[in-house]
Formats: structure tokens, sequence, C-alpha cells
């Protein structure tokens, strides 16, 4: 298995990426390619003192970054890290790529070179977030700001063998994110989308699920369009990022605060790190040949590290062979009607 | 000035809501009209041995509850306490509708017998929602679940004429919720609402936000959709919880985090207050002849009394007769053309 870092594109330097590739190679077993400037990532590794013979290098001199217009970045810069490690999958020298440039630009690109899995309709980007109740996969999160009511059963089947074969939930709950919990609340688009997942063999849905419900854990797969998974998921950030700052400066106000201070900070920061998805790793871009997974790298390396571990368990897992049975199955009935 | 309260349909009892009521009445110096069953009102007068002449009651033996389907509650019911109350604006008796009673029928009911305000194409659900920064509106919040880009331009204009006039904020800056900053991000309705915003007078437009700069304060009004103003708002609650949830849990786990549960829980609580928009008084319903505010009286009949000022001070402020006169302008200028 040889997982594909691209290591330039992101808000961290190469030299907080690579060392956490490294310690994933030994732990994880597997080999990684480093892709980028050889010279930057030859000399982190010499001054780091990092040794291993799983990881190697493959030199990419140029930078997509967030400036460039995704749409067209990795079409019209070949040589660039992200466009160079999205290659090495294509040519089956890697099995999956993680990186933490651009979004747009990593989408596109992966769309482009990998291009989609037979049968599917829309690649969907797809993390796995934290509620009160576990972990659930919130899809599509903003790959496709409009979709067609027809997406949406095919990201519920993607998602709900991903939760079944990686968190081990045996029928993975499916919800519609909408404005109400009745079948014909919402737009014509969720009406028709409903009325689909209804009728999708294979997954488990529950209805519809209201925004709240999605943080509070009521279901294992929450689906969408891009628009409103990327509205969901902001808005959980930036309410978290809201109520941790808050609870800071209310705790600072006077003595005895500040005794609960000292005891809670340890506990406000766990419970940042807790729910703040990126430190597990990244969110998966489904529906494509191979894998492509897009991590937050913010203070350091380490959600690299994780993103090995979950793309390594993703391909033992045979996830995307799973997801090509089962819709080549709905496909067939589909025929059958 | 005289302020309706329908004081059956939502989840408390009159019991709760009338002595806010009477309280409001005379901290204000309004009339109040309670709408609802007779008896109960007069019992709960009697037994909490209220009084103030400011108070008067107007029968009305049914209620509309959730299990009513909100498009026909009202047209079906003009019995019930909800459209007995929305009767009293329309008849000039009173100026405004305070009402706990489920949204849809509150919203269709007032737009159904109170209507739009001559020019408005859609009325529009907007709370005023507690960020890191100071409060900003929310419009549309859910009461069109699917919108033309014109219907935008509109709620901006009454939403930045609400916060200049309630909250003194002289530039109100309006931001359009999106998936990105960039001009073209979003779907063709947001690319389309983008370009409408920026033609228009009298705002502050200052582009698109994301989901996560809304409860950061990053603009005075957010303009959206229904469905993705509803999703905002419902993952702020659940996030809220989620969040607050968790750090009640941690403090409980050993005893050094005990003592910081006895100090910290406080904040805890007290944050839940400063966060909890529902403790503001109430959603307004703006865009319709009059004032209806829907308020979600969740441990007691407060955000009555909260809402009771904000109606007043709506009223004093001649808020309506402003958005008639800017949306005039406004379509004038649109005729010029």
């Amino acid at each position: 298995m040889r997982i594909v870092i691209d290591c330039f594109g992101g808000d961290l330097p190469p030299s907080e990426i690579v060392p956490f590739a490294f310690r994933a190679a030994e732990d994880e077993q597997v080999d990684i390619i480093l892709v980028g400037d050889e010279t930057v990532l030859k000399a982190t590794i010499e001054e780091q003192k990092l040794a291993s013979n799983r990881v190697s290098i493959v030199h990419a001199p140029n930078v997509i970054t967030n400036d460039d217009d995704p749409a067209t970045a990795v079409r019209h810069d070949p040589e660039a890290s992200m466009s160079v490690a999205l290659r090495l999958v294509k040519s089956g020298e890697g099995d999956a790529v993680i990186s933490a440039g651009s979004t747009g630009a990593l989408i596109t690109g992966a769309t482009l070179i990998l291009r989609r899995m037979k049968g599917i309709r829309r690649a969907a980007l797809a993390p796995v977030i934290p509620s009160s109740k576990g972990p659930y996969m919130l899809i599509d999160s903003g790959a496709n700001a409009e979709c067609a009511p027809e997406f949406l059963p095919q990201f519920a089947v993607m998602g709900s063998i991903y939760m079944k074969e990686m968190f081990g939930i045996e029928r993975p709950r499916v919800g519609l994110i909408n404005v109400g919990a009745e079948e014909k609340k919402g737009t014509e688009f969720l009406r028709t989308s409903h009325q689909l997942l209804k009728e999708t063999d294979g997954i488990n849905f529950i209805g519809n699920i209201e925004g709240r419900d999605a943080p509070l854990g009521a279901v294992d797969v929450a689906v969408c369009d891009g628009l409103v998974g990327n509205v969901l998921l902001k808005s959980m950030e930036g309410t978290m990022a809201l109520v941790l700052g808050e609870l800071k400066k209310a705790f600072k106000t006077n003595i005895i605060s500040l005794i609960g201070a000292a005891i809670t900070n340890p506990y406000l920061k766990k419970m940042k790190k807790t729910f703040d998805y990126k430190e597990y790793g990244g969110a998966l871009f489904l529906g494509i040949n191979g894998l492509v997974i897009k991590v937050h790298g913010s203070s350091n390396g380490k959600p690299f590290y994780a993103a090995v571990r979950q793309a390594k368990r993703f391909m033992e897992s045979g996830i995307n062979q799973k997801i090509s049975t089962e819709l080549e199955k709905t496909s067939k009935k589909v025929l059958e009607l």
C-alpha cells in the first residue's frame, strides 16, 4: 500500500508535515511518497534526522495555492505538487492522496485525473464529525453546491458503507437535512430527494432531520447538497469557537472564576480538540477511483498521521469495491423497473 | 399601543405566560390583550392575584397545535387563539401579535390575514442572534425554504433598517451566506443574489460570508434563503447544546474538576442563556402589515416580556414605515431604468 502525501499548498510548512509522515509509515507499515520541492523535502529530512526505508520523494517544483482558480488549477499546472500527487494514483504508483491544499482545486483535480467511479453521478466531500453520541458522516459538505435529487441516494449509499466498514455500525441511520421532520417539508429538491431516499435499497433511511439533530447524534450519515452541508459544518465550527472563546473570557472576570479557569482551561482545550473534526484525519472525497483525503493541518501535521491510518483502513476494508457492488445492484434494479 | 398575546399553542401553559404579560404591561406602559380560553385565563389571573387596567381578555375557545397542518390551520380554525389574535391586528384593535404557537401556522396565518406590505415579495422570519461581537439578524431563517434571488435584496433592506433602528448600528454590514467569499462561488441562485445585493441602494453589502463567519460577528445582517437560514440557526443551537453538555460531563469526572464544576456551572448556565437567542424576545416576521413576533417560551414566560418591549420599540421606531419608504425608492429606481 502506497500513500501519496502532497506536502505543499496548505497552511503548514513541509517541516511540520514530514515528521508525521515518517512516523505514520513506520507505525502503520505503509509506504509513503512525499511530493513537492525535492530540495526542501530533503533538507527537512536531514535537519530532523528522519529515516525510514518506507518513505520516498517525488519531485514537483510548483505549488497550487488558495489564490489559484480551483476550477483550472490542476489542469493549468501539471507540475504542481497536487497535480503530481494525483497522477501518481492515476498511474497506479500510489493508492491514495492526502493533501492540505485548496479544497476546490483538489476536488476538481481528482475528478479530472482520477475520474468518478463507474455509475457515480457526483463525487462528494465527506468529513466524519463528532456528535454527542459518536461520529457521523456529513455528505456532501461542499463539493457540489448545486445537486440534483438523484445524487443524494448515492451519497447515502457511500456514507453508509463507509460508516459500517470504518466504525462497525451495522445499519447506519441515514437522515436528510431539512427544515422539519415531515415528509413534505422543504423545497421541491428536498421533497424529491426524500422520496428517492425512501426507495433506495440497502440503506437505513430514517427520514428528515433538522440542523440541530446532527450535532446531537440523531444519525450516522447526514445527507444534503453541498451548500447546506457547508453551511452546517462551518456554522458548527464558528459556534464552537464562539462558545469556547466566551467561556474563556468569562472565567477571567474575577478571582473565583480565575481558579475555575485554572481548573477548566485544560477541559476547554480538550473539548476544542474532541470536537475539532480536523484532528481526526481528514474529509474524504468519496466516489472517485482511488482515494483522496483533504486534511486541515492546523497547529501541526498530526492530522496527516491520522489521515494515513484512515487511508490504510479505507483500502483494507475495500470500501470502493463495496460501493461499486452496491451501486451496480441499485442500477440493475432501476433497469428492471 | 396595544399588543396582542396569543396565550395558547406553545409549550408553556398560560399560567407561565400571563404573569409576564401583566408585568410587561405595567413596566412598558402598553395595553395588552390576552387571547385564549377565557375561563383558563381568568382563573390564572385570580390564582396569581394579578391586576392591571392595561390588560384585557379576548376569548378564543380553540388552539392550533404543532400537529395541525401549518398551511391551513388558521383558515380552518377561525376560533383558534392564534387566528383571533391575528384578526385583532387586522381590524386595528391591536398593533402586534406575540405567539409561541406553531411557526408555520403563524407565518401562513399572518400572510393570509395581515397580508404582505405593498411591494414586499416575501415576508421573512428574522431572529436576532448573539455573536461574539454583538447581535446580528438572520433573515430569512425559515419562512421561505425556496427563494427567488429577487427576495434577498428586500430581506437585506428590512434587516438593515431593523438593526439600525433597534441597535443603533449606523450602516449595518450585510453579508450573503455562501460556501466561500469569492463573488462567483455557490449556486446560480447565490450568484444572481450576490449581483442583486451589490446593486441594491441603501444597504452596506460586504459580500459573501461563510457559515462560520456569522457566529463570529462578521456581519449585522446575514441574508439567505429560508433553508440555509434554518440549517444555520439550528446547527448553532445543536452545537451549543453539544459543547455545553459535554463540558458539564467533563467537569464531573474527578475531584478537581468537581471543584471546577462548582465554580464553572453558573458560567455554563449564563453562557447558555447569553447565547440562547430565544431569551431575547422572539423572531420577527418582517414584511407584513403590522408585526408578528414568534417566541419560544422555554422554561418560563420571560421571552414574552422581552417580546413586548421589542414590539413597543419596533412600533415607536416606525420600522414598517421606513421599510415602505426605502422599498418605494428601490422600485422607483427600477422603473427609471
